[in-house]
């Protein structure tokens, strides 16, 4: 046989063995199965792509198939074979084999099965041969193509990708729940969202960034909707003249990358039984939107009680399902929140000023984004901050772009384990999460 | 005057002013500067496309752009008319004025002219100000545009874009110089870079992975190429058969991420008198190549002596020039490093298993990249930990895709920040960071 191909080689992906039909052909991948009839031995192999069916009649060939063990990394050359019986139509009548790295016996779980049986915790420890499954790999395609899509609708709209320092040196927003760590002998903390150094940048005349970034919570509930390291996909632009504008780029950046999975991962909606709302191209306002109070009021129509303050899980649970069933929507926008819920650089609404221009975006039921438009008056900023005990000249960097000129503006983040996870139905956000980091989980 | 645009709404962005010519047009940003003839006010306006110049005429024109102050947001209407003189031939004649938010006075530096007249530190302590030099500004749309060819090249050779922790729970790669927290009562570190999550990954199946995004390393130095923060392009790729894959791909992409700046950025290549490698398409091999042991003997022969071990920076520098002399490029890759010099993954070279495969990539004589192959044998990793004190249980998530089927592979980093301050001539990395974190910087 000869050498393994190069990056510019003549592998051929397992999918693509079909159209290579009547040629000799080199896949490359996992060994997925095999099995003995004796007469031919059949090996199934996986790559990146998918699954392709080798099968060796002679005898040197079957020997050497047989060997083989489950997930060893192998290449097989033969000639790619028109055969009704097999999965895509064509197998490769194996010649050669090289095996190129090979696997221990002992796979904690089999990759074989239409699903790994396995409970989530086992499936995090063993992350690594867990996501051989397609099933569970393709959570990281769809998840990857949302931030695809995300950042091609706002490249279009003339954004700027950003990198903002995760370490920062004060403890922004509030100072709960932050990680805080020794740096050369000052106390640094890791920041729980881009939020300040975004609107600085759109002060700083960038107008529209966008950021994809981790982002840190030292929470310590354990829930199936907490992680305390997530990533976060957060926009910021200027010159706005109202929550709605930010409400209606959501909408356009949400149809963008809902369209990008429906035309990336096909596959993988298939294998989750999984449906995407239709935005259209996101514009005609296709998400409805609902005040808090308004929701208070259903929620009180649903259950016989005024909900508490805010909305708890229950209370989105019940209001996702309300929507899809009276309005057809499986995303609803909750606006109109009270300052006390919202942070001090909310906007306050102009027909009520206990109430702010922010809103949350539920889907199926579960928060997945927040956002509004910012206060951009000096003033009315170093007010908040005192009203709410934070040391406006802690904030001083963050102030200054609003003391020389800061244009109306607003923006959103969205969780995008959150977002993953609701769209492919899955139970807990940590399976949206390569290696999730929880209270209990700090390995992988 | 009518209220401010919406997103989707009438606003002109200066640059367009000209092809607006002979209409009503409305544009909104920052007060550049105002000029008091007497007879006639002019405003220069900035946004995020450029400057645009207006002129008032009438009597209360004239007063209302009097009034304005630097850095003020406002917005103007007019007529957009043909004149000559204006620089770009075409004014904004103004009918009304609308301050949407008023600059105090006393900026810490003139944002009017050619160059921001101030220090690095003063630059950075106002950093939200200083970005507003479109000088400045320019730094960080070249930073994103080569993120956006990184990105754009690796998607179409089928690579996944991943996101892995940047909290983790040991000490890898050696364990010096790591920034440590509290997780829970337990410690935990900030990633120093993802390279042993890109390799399970590879292992995982994906095959082909990249990943944006902050690494950490709490060294103590401060030189103006180092950042305890910065940006990592990294990539790592399955079923390669040498180094030499590595880096053609590398070629591949940077001459992607080139071309995009080339493309998106001429205005800032000028702004810095910047020039670009032509790598063309990448192929070819248009990077020289040049063992470390060859390039210990051109230093050899240029200074007179032998250099001490690996490369220092005035080495880096002085091949720099030489391969910009002698060979016409300024890139130049330099190979086979000894092994006690890479970490415990690097592959051994075939022919000397002192050394390795792996390779530095310099750019105007600074190494931006480093890359290999990586050992995919399971055995010589653990032998190679222990070998270094390691304890291979604290790598047993990591090693554990090795032990069932890893193929061959190698991948890269680069540094982002030293890649743009190279591409444009910057003196200090910390240029290239938005908010540079070092030794003693921490705010904003």
């Amino acid at each position: 046989m000869r050498e393994i191909e190069t990056l510019a080689g003549e592998r051929v992906l397992a999918a693509r063995v079909p159209a290579a039909e009547g040629r000799r052909v080199r896949v490359m991948g996992w060994v997925q199965r095999v099995r003995d009839l004796g007469a031919v031995v059949f090996v199934v192999l996986r790559d990146r792509s998918g699954t392709v069916q080798a099968v060796a009649a002679d005898e040197t060939a079957r020997a050497a198939v047989r060997a083989l063990h489950p997930e060893s990394v192998v290449a097989v050359e033969g000639l790619a074979a028109r055969e009704p019986r097999a999965p895509m139509g064509v197998e490769v009548r194996v010649e050669a084999v090289q095996v190129l790295n090979p696997a221990e016996t002992g796979l904690p779980f089999e990759l074989h099965q239409p699903e790994v049986r396995a409970g989530l915790d086992v499936l995090l420890d063993h992350r690594a041969l867990a996501l051989r499954h397609p099933r569970l790999a393709g959570i990281f395609r769809v998840r990857a193509a949302l931030v695809e899509g995300f950042r091609e609708a706002l490249l279009e709209e003339d954004f700027v990708e950003v990198h903002t320092p995760k370490l920062v040196g004060s403890a922004t927003e509030g100072g709960a729940e932050l990680f805080s760590l020794d740096y050369f002998g000052r106390p640094a903390y890791l920041a729980q969202s881009p939020q300040l150094y975004k609107e600085m940048l759109v002060g700083a005349g960038f107008e529209r960034v966008f950021e994809v970034g981790p982002v840190y919570r030292a929470e310590s509930h354990d829930t199936a909707r907490h992680l305390n390291e997530y990533t976060s996909l957060d926009l910021e632009v200027g010159f706005i003249e109202a929550a709605e504008d930010v409400m209606r780029l959501q909408e356009r950046v949400l149809a963008r990358m809902f369209a990008r999975v429906r035309s990336r991962c096909p596959d993988v909606l298939e294998a989750w039984g999984a449906s995407l709302p239709d935005l259209g191209d996101g514009s005609g306002r296709p998400v409805p939107r609902l005040t808090l109070a308004e929701a208070a009021e259903r929620l009180e129509a649903i259950t016989g009680h005024r909900p508490a303050d805010g909305l708890d899980p229950e209370a989105e649970r019940r209001l996702g399902r309300w929507a899809r069933e009276a309005l057809g929507s499986e995303l609803l926008f909750i606006t109109h929140w009270p300052a006390r819920l919202r942070p001090f650089y909310a906007m306050p609404d102009p027909a009520d000023p206990a109430l702010t221009q922010t809103f949350d975006l539920l889907y199926r039921g579960l928060e997945v984004t927040t956002g509004g438009q910012r206060l951009h008056d000096h003033r009315r900023l170093v007010e908040n901050l005192a009203a709410r005990g934070l040391d406006p000249a802690a904030f001083a960097a963050y102030l200054e772009p609003f003391r020389f000129g800061m244009p109306p503006h607003g923006g959103l983040a969205i969780g995008l384990e959150r977002l993953t996870a609701r769209l492919l139905g899955l139970g807990n956000v940590r399976e949206a999460s390569l290696f999730p980091r929880d209270r209990n989980r700090l390995f992988p």
